[in-house]
C-alpha cells in the first residue's frame, strides 16, 4: 500500500490557513497515488495551542474547518489531528474519507510533564481504533501513546493491524530524533507491524519541531525518512497483510470504518526518500535557524536587530539571524563604551561585514555620564558597583528597543543558558528583546556551534572572537572566569542541577567541588526572578528555562 | 471533641522553618486541649512548591522533617499535609500520633486547571481514609476533593464518619471565600457530618492564600471561623457521634488507626471565634497588602521603591506598600519630564507626605535629550511617535532599577490589569520591577480601592488624583480615553474576553459594539509578548495574567 506522511508547518491559531495547508497536502498525496495520508497531531490548530483550547469558539471553528476538509476527500483516506469537542475535549485523529468525517481516535496517553500540559485541556481516550483500508487493518495512535509499550498499540496489533500510524508533534531536543527512531523500531518489532510516524515541523515560541517523519517496517528497518526541519510530503510503499477484524477480542479497539481506494498510479518517479539524520550539533544549529525564522515570519517581523559586542554569543546569534532571514533582513548594532576594547569593536565590524548585514554604531558614553549625573545625589558616598554595569547594559537595551519601536524590528537577545542559569545578565539590559535565540545553549555548546558554522565556506566569525577570554566588558579588565568556575566545570554542573534536578549532595558525589556546588546553586536559585522575565527562546536540551522548568521565585529551599 | 485548625503561613521550600512552625502549632493545639489538630495542604513544603517536587532530595528532606515532627506528637492527633514519596509522589495528609507517622490519606482529585498543575507532580489516590479518635470516626480529604460531591467524602460518611476534615491551600480570589463556605455547608448537610476546613494563609509569588479556616456543623451552620489574611490557631468544640467502623462496606475507605487522647483541659477561655467575612473589596485590598508584604519579607527585601506619577495606579500601590511594610520601608520617586503637569507633580508630593514615605525627585529631561541626540541619525526623517514615549518610560525604569541595584530595594510596578490587557504599558519601562502589585486589578477596581482606602482616617490620596482624567503623560495633552473606550465599557469587555474566554461573536451578543470588540481583542492578542515578560503580581480575579492564562505568543487566531 502506498502511504503518504504530510510533514507540515502549521501556524498556531491559524485555522483557515492550516485548513488550506491540510487540504493541499491531501490533494497532493492523492495525486501521488497514496491510499492513505497522515497529518500531524493537532494539525488544524498547530501545536501547542495552549489556552486557545479553553475557548469554545476555537473548538467550533476547528470542527467546521475539519468538515470542510472532509467534504473534499475522495479516493484517499486522510488521518488529521484536531481538538475534538464531545462530552469533553479530546486530542483526536479524525478519519476523513468519502467526503465526510467517519470517526475519530482519541489520544489515550496525555503528557503532563516538561513543556506539556495536556491534562489541562484534554480528557484521555480509553480505547484503540482501527480502520480497514483495501483489506488491511491500520491502527491509529497519537504521539505519547507510542512512547510506552502497551495499549492502545498492543490492542490494535492484537486485533490484526499490520500498520500503526502515529500522528505527532514532538518537540526537538538534541539526540531525541535518534532515540525516537529506535523506540519506533522497537515497537515495530514488538508488535510485528509497520509503523508510520508523521511529525509536525516548524517553530512555535519556545519549541521547534523537527519533523523527522518516517516509516519503519515490521522488522525494524527504515523504509523512508523525511528531511528534518522542512515541510515534506513523504510517500512510501508499505507491504501490508489482509486481515479480518475480529470485534470479539480484544474488546478495547473500535473499527472506525472499512474503505477502498482505487489502485495507485503507476508513477514510479515518486520519491522514496531516506534522508540522512543530522548530527546533534548540526541539528541544534538547524533548529535555531528554523525557530528564529518562524518566530519572525509567523509574527510578521520584516527585520531583526541585535547588539554585536564582539563576543562569541552575539557572533553566533548574528550568524543564525543571517541564515534564518537573509542578510538584508538583519541589522547589527555596536554600542561601545569606555570599557569596550579595540579588539571586540573591530571584530564586530569584521563579523557584520562577513555576514553582509547592516551595521549601526551608537556609542553610549554620554548617556552613561547622564545617568551618573542624575544619580550622583542619591548615590553619594557609594562606590561604583554592579549598578553602573547594569546601567550600561540597560542603555544598550533601550537603544535596541527604540530601534524596534521606531522601525518595527524584532530584537534578538544574545544570552546563553550558562549565564541565564547563574544570573550573569542584566534584566532589561542585554536580556531586553523579543526572542532569546540561544537561551538554551550552554556556553561550551555556543563555542561548538560557532566552530561548526565557521566550517562552512564563508567562515564569518573572526578567530579572535573564538579565542578571546569571555568578558561582559562592563568594567576594566573584566573576565567571566574571575567570578565563575571554568565553563568546563560550570556547564556540566548546571546540567546536573538544572536538567537532572540533582541536589548538592548528589552533585558532590558526582565529583564536583562542594564549595563550587554551593556557590553555583545559590546563584541559580537567586536568579529565578530574572528568568521569569526573559523573552522566549528555543528549547534544545532536556530541560530549558521557561515552561519546561517551573520554579517558585519565593523559595527558601537550599538543600 | 475539641479540634484545632492551624492556619499557618509557611514559606515555600523552607522545610526546616515550616517544620518548626508545624511542631509549634501542634504543641499549642495540645496545650489548648485539642484532641485533633489539622494543618494545611502541603504545609511542610508550602504551596505551591512547583518543580521543587521534581527533586528527589526535596521529597526525602520533607519525609525526614515529617518524621521529626511525628516523634514529638503525644496526647493529640495531628493531620499534616506533605508530599509523600512512595511508588509515585502523592499529595498526602499524614496522620501523626503516638510519636510516629501512622499512615496517610492521598488526595483523590488533582486540579490541573487555572494556576494548578497537580498532574505534573502527583499521582491520584483512589481511596478514602478514616481515623477513629476517642470513639468517633473522622474522614480525611484535601482541598479539591471536597469541591465536588461524591468520593472520597461520600464513602467516608457512609463508613460512619461524623466529621470530615479538609486540608487546603486555596488561592484567594474575590468572592471565593463566601462561595467556599456555601459549598462546605452544602457538603455538611449532604452527608450529615461536620466539616472542618483548614486553609493556608500567606503570599507566594502570584498567589495569596486567605486562610478563612472554619468549622461547619452537620446542619450547615458555622461553628467557628478564623480571621482571613493572618496566622491563627482556631479551636472549636465539635459534637461527634461514636460509631464503629465497618470494613465490609463501603470497600473504598481505609481505617488508618484508632487513637485515644485524654480529656481536654477545662480551660473555657479558649477562643471560639467566628470572625467576620470581609467584603469583596476589603478582602482584595487585604490580599494585596499581605501578598506584597510576604513577597518582600520572604525574599529578604528591606525596602520597596516605586515611581509616583501622580496618577491613580501608583497612588494605590504606594498606599498598599505603606500598609504592607510601614512608611519607613518605602521610597517613592517622582521623575518628571516636560510632559508632566504641575498638578500630577504636586499630587505626588502630597501623597508621599500623607503616607510619610521618603520621596526622591529625579527629573529625566536631560536623559531624554541624550537619547534623542544619539538616535538622531538613525531616526532622521521620522516623526516622534511611541518610540519617544517608550524611551521616557524606560529611563524611569532604569532609574528605579539603579536604585534597586545600588541599595537592594524591591521595585514595585504600578500597572493595572486593563492596561496590561491592551498593552498600554512600556516593556522594560513602567513594567520594570520585581513585583506587580495591582496587575490583576481592572482600572475601575483600582478606583474603588482608592476610595475604600481613603475612607480610613488618614485619607492619603488627594482628591485631584481620583478626579483627573487618566493619562500616561508621555506626550502633550494625552488621555487614556483618546485611544481606548471608556473603562466602564473596556473593563467588562476584557472580563468577557480574558476571564470568560468569550469570542467576538459572543461578546457582540452580550451587547458590546462590534468594532470596539474587534479593536480590543486585537490589542489584547498583540500584547501577549509583553505580558510574557511581566513581573509576577497578585491574582485576585477568576483569571489572572501569568500561570493562570497560558496563551501562545505566536498565534494567528482572530475568531
Amino acid at each position: 500500500m502506498r502511504i503518504a506522511l504530510a510533514q507540515i508547518n502549521p501556524v498556531v491559531g491559524d485555522i483557515s490557513g492550516n485548513e488550506q495547508l491540510i487540504a493541499n497536502s491531501i490533494a497532493d498525496a492523492r495525486a501521488a497515488g497514496a491510499a492513505l495520508v497522515c497529518l500531524p497531531e493537532l494539525a488544524l490548530t498547530g501545536y501547542p495551542p495552549e489556552d486557545l483550547l479553553l475557548k469554545e469558539h476555537v473548538l467550533s471553528d476547528a470542527a467546521a474547518a475539519l468538515g470542510r476538509i472532509a467534504a473534499q476527500v475522495e479516493g484517499i483516506v486522510a488521518i488529521v489531528g484536531y481538538p475534538e469537542r464531545a462530552d469533553a475535549v479530546y486530542n483526536s485523529a479524525a478519519v476523513l474519507a468519502d467526503g465526510r468525517v467517519c470517526g475519530s481516535y482519541r489520544k489515550n496517553h496525555l503528557p503532563n510533564y516538561g513543556v506539556f500540559d495536556e491534562h489541562r485541556y484534554f480528557k484521555a481516550g480509553l480505547r484503540g481504533a482501527l480502520i480497514e483500508l483495501n483489506g488491511a487493518l491500520i491502527g491509529l495512535s497519537i504521539c505519547e501513546d507510542i512512547w510506552s509499550s502497551g495499549a492502545p498499540e498492543s490492542d490494535e496489533a492484537a486485533a490484526g493491524a499490520s500498520l500503526i500510524v502515529n500522528l505527532s508533534a514532538s518537540p526537538f531536543q538534541a539526540g531525541k530524533g535518534t532515540a525516537r527512531e529506535e523506540m519506533l523500531a522497537a515497537r515495530a518489532r514488538e508488535y510485528g507491524v509497520a509503523v508510520a510516524f508523521c511529525g509536525q515541523v516548524g517553530g512555535q515560541d519556545e519549541l521547534v519541531f523537527d519533523g523527522h517523519s518516517l516509516v519503519v517496517a515490521a522488522g525494524g528497518e527504515i523504509l523512508a525518512r523525511a528531511p528534518q526541519f522542512e515541510q515534506w510530503l513523504l510517500t512510501c510503499e508499505v507491504p501490508l497483510q489482509t486481515t479480518a477484524f475480529s470485534s470479539d477480542e480484544p474488546p478495547n479497539v473500535d473499527l472506525i470504518g472499512s474503505f477502498t481506494t482505487s489502485a495507485p498510479s503507476d508513477d514510479t518517479s515518486l520519491d522514496h526518500m531516506i534522508a540522512r539524520v543530522e548530527s546533534d550539533d548540526e541539528a541544534v544549529y538547524a533548529a535555531l535557524v528554523l525557530g528564529t525564522r518562524d518566530y519572525a515570519d509567523k509574527n510578521g517581523f520584516e527585520r531583526a536587530v541585535l547588539g554585536l559586542s564582539g563576543g562569541v554569543d552575539s557572533a553566533l546569534v548574528a550568524c543564525i539571524a543571517r541564515d534564518a532571514l537573509g542578510a538584508d533582513r538583519v541589522t547589527c548594532v555596536t554600542m561601545p563604551s569606555q570599557y569596550s576594547s579595540e579588539g571586540t569593536f573591530s571584530d564586530a565590524l569584521a563579523l557584520a561585514a562577513a555576514l553582509g548585514t547592516e551595521l549601526l554604531e551608537l556609542p553610549i558614553g554620554e548617556l552613561m555620564d547622564g545617568y551618573a549625573e542624575l544619580l550622583a545625589e542619591p548615590f553619594a558616598g557609594r562606590e561604583p558597583d554592579l549598578t553602573e554595569e547594569n546601567l550600561q547594559a540597560r542603555i544598550r537595551g533601550n537603544i535596541l528597543m527604540a530601534l524596534s519601536n521606531k522601525f518595527g524590528w524584532l530584537v534578538l537577545t544574545t544570552g546563553n543558558k550558562s549565564e541565564m542559569a547563574v544570573g550573569y545578565s542584566t534584566l532589561y539590559g542585554d536580556s531586553a528583546g523579543g526572542f532569546a535565540v540561544i537561551k538554551d545553549l550552554p556556553k561550551l555548546l555556543v563555542y561548538r556551534l560557532c566552530e561548526l558554522r565557521n566550517r562552512r565556506s564563508d567562515s564569518p566569525i573572526p578567530e579572535s572572537i573564538l579565542t578571546r577570554a569571555p568578558s561582559a566588558e562592563l568594567r576594566p579588565d573584566q573576565a567571566d572566569q574571575d567570578s565563575l568556575p571554568p565553563y568546563e566545570i560550570l556547564d556540566p554542573l548546571l546540567e546536573g542541577y538544572v536538567e537532572r534536578d540533582l541536589g548538592a549532595e548528589q552533585l558532590v558525589a558526582e565529583g564536583f567541588d562542594a564549595d563550587t556546588v554551593e556557590f553555583v546553586i545559590g546563584l541559580v536559585d537567586r536568579a529565578e526572578y530574572k528568568r521569569r522575565q526573559q523573552p522566549p527562546g528555543i528549547k534544545v536540551t532536556g530541560k530549558a528555562f521557561g515552561r519546561d522548568r517551573r520554579m517558585p521565585i519565593t523559595n527558601r529551599y537550599h538543600g
